[in-house]
């Protein structure tokens, strides 16, 4: 019999109960499954300066309600960051400290979903973000992503078709930079097409951009928050993956009218003004930058090794991308490749990684897998890429895996 | 024109946006308004200290991502801090860690509420629950209280009049212990009386105990969670007051299907696991106890100086509530008293306060003012209700109001 609890529960409740039991990632072995930082790389003494600066220079603030928006000096120092980084001039009144970008997308959902409203994402997307979406009641619309990202035609396809059906969607919600999961990421022009077709429908786009900061190769893009005119683009960004995880800091800018309806929304107040001030100090005492270089470094060599086993073990039963920033590279399996043969193999190997289904909105997919190089040793890399090339070379029926050369 | 943001905002948005505008809390003068704790008393030392021990020995889990529960080492000071203090047996997996009691409100409405259904509440209530519960789109149903609390007669009589109409209501929300705005608390006799009315109708309790531990007078009284035999009650818990509200860390405590619907829900991951780490220091490491006990002294000093200058300046205008813990006295303003006129008074001799009409989910309810003496500066509190007796005086008619002796 139900309890009055269970018998209580609201329809968000049980869409979030009912939803995919998430993975469970694996405790043994050499696990590319966990999307994480390192910790190795963590700014311990940077957050020990700071705290120090904090509690005697801003204790007052920092350890009080705040206001609605978040730190004021954080959002100071996300400003003058995009000033400085992307030539943004970007008043702090259009910025809002969020609990980890993860609450920014709790918050979008509900500024703009009703349950029951459509909205567009990738095929692949965030797996979080995903969860999110669906728990609060959004119909989600897929439009395929290539080497480039989310793929322009595929987008103006899906929205004539919603167009014609009389249904507008409330949002796109993409990551043109370094995607989560697939590693790729758009360039200029497709940025520009997909701007284009977003404008003749009206239609907002929320911009996640998790991972820009950590750039392996290249320069960098212009965001399309950058390169909208038409105050369409809200965009996402963490503390997450540069500073510490565990503060949960991410933010959103977008048009006063999308951050005040933010605001109205952020009923449990303002995020830690506590960790608002520790990141503005290390972000503002200049550590964060040289910070962030370390993590390229480290990251990179990270990917590089990932990118070299993979060639070396791999080669005959997937391909794969080949990122130039961020934390995943995505395999899409050879047909012959057996995907649960591969999942029950990679186990008993001591491998583990996510299925690539967990990342898409409708069911399926089975053929791709995320591989996180993030958080696994760097030393620990190649061994477990051989792992999962035997487990691969078990998953191909006899005699049918091309050879490599 | 719309904005495209603008014209996609949902239902929640547009009722949290058209929700009353919060009132403007004053910058000058001397402020009663503010249910802020005293800066003052902030315990910048323990964090310090907390700090070097987090960063030394649990770096690699404190600012990682974290259990969606919230940090363990919290939950676990959380449970044995319940069993000293009340003898509760509590599995720390029945815990979660929330970003304030706020976010624990959020999450319990989104777990239950639909848009349209019923919930309880006290009249008058906690104006951040108030509005949550609004834009969230729940029907809100008063119970009124007095000096004892919720009365428990209304609550059956609400009850009742909801089943014949065949409204189930999702939840009660109450604040026993030192009430919000009202500072009142109901006697034992009332919260079993409250217990057994919602276990005739299976009503779920969401009882809010964001004060308990700021008891000036008297035993501490079982809460309804402890007294709860029926899995009815889902306990609301803050660190913002007994340790600094800017680490945003309160906690829900109840059954595991609630506690599982909040996971479930909990799409922000969880609550930062660096400020649950520092918390978790400051309790296990004993400095949280006597910063309690110190706390107690002061809060206390400060209401025994309100109410001291209520009796001397006051008496003849209002009757009002002399709580035993907590942060807030409740005024009833007399007939004769114009509450439009208090206004304007108040800001003219540099008083403010919290009309009380923001604390009531009906419209009116004006008679009545919110007097918080946690933050206004100790020897402020005097001069400030000198000059609230002045506008007292200037808002009642010439010659009516009653003599004081």
């Amino acid at each position: 019999m139900a309890t009055p609890t269970e018998a209580a529960l609201s329809g968000a409740a049980l869409r979030a109960l009912e939803g995919d039991a998430p993975f469970a990632l694996p405790r043994d072995g050499i696990s590319f499954a966990y999307g994480l930082p390192d910790p190795s790389l963590f700014p311990t003494e940077a957050l020990s300066e700071a705290t120090e600066a904090v509690l005697r220079d801003e204790a007052g603030t920092a350890l009080q309600y705040g206001e609605l928006l978040g730190y004021p000096r954080l959002r100071q120092y996300i400003a003058e960051r995009l000033e400085a980084t992307e030539g943004l001039h970007l008043d702090t009144d259009r910025i809002m400290i969020t609990g980890g970008a993860s609450q920014a997308i709790v918050l979008l959902t509900q500024a703009f979903v009703d349950p029951g409203d459509a909205i567009v994402v990738e095929a692949p997307t965030f797996v979080g973000a995903e969860k999110t979406f669906r728990a609060l009641g959004a119909r989600m619309y897929e439009v395929p992503i290539d080497e480039q990202g989310m793929v322009p035609a595929a987008l103006a396809e899906t929205l004539d078709q919603l167009q014609t059906a009389g249904t507008r969607p409330k949002f796109l919600y993409t990551m043109p930079t370094f995607h989560n999961p697939a590693g790729v990421t758009q360039p200029l022009a497709r940025r520009r097409a997909i701007l284009r077709i977003a404008a003749a429908h009206e239609l907002v786009i929320i911009e996640d951009d998790a991972y820009g900061d950590l750039r392996y190769d290249g320069d960098p893009l212009p965001s399309l928050f950058e390169l909208d005119k038409r105050s369409l683009v809200i965009r996402l960004g963490t503390f997450s993956k540069i500073l510490a995880a565990g503060l949960r800091l991410g933010w959103v800018a977008g048009d006063s009218q999308a951050v005040g309806a933010l605001a109205a929304l952020k009923f449990d107040q303002a995020t830690s003004p506590y960790n608002g001030a520790l990141a503005a100090e290390v972000g503002l005492s200049g550590r964060l930058d040289p910070h962030v270089e370390r993590l390229r470094a480290a990251y990179r060599e990270k990917r590089d090794a990932l990118l070299e086993a993979l060639d070396r073990y791999c080669q005959p039963y997937a391909r794969w991308t080949r990122p130039a920033g961020g934390f995943f590279v995505w395999l899409e399996l050879n047909d012959e490749v057996d995907p649960a043969v591969l999942l029950e193999g990679a186990g008993r190997h001591g491998v583990s990684y996510v299925p690539g289904q967990a990342c898409f909105a409708s069911p399926g997919h089975d053929q791709f897998v995320r591989l996180a190089f993030s958080y696994v040793a760097a030393d620990e890399i190649e061994e477990g890429v051989r792992r999962l090339g035997l487990a691969l070379a078990e998953a191909v029926p006899r005699g049918s895996a091309k050879v490599a050369i």
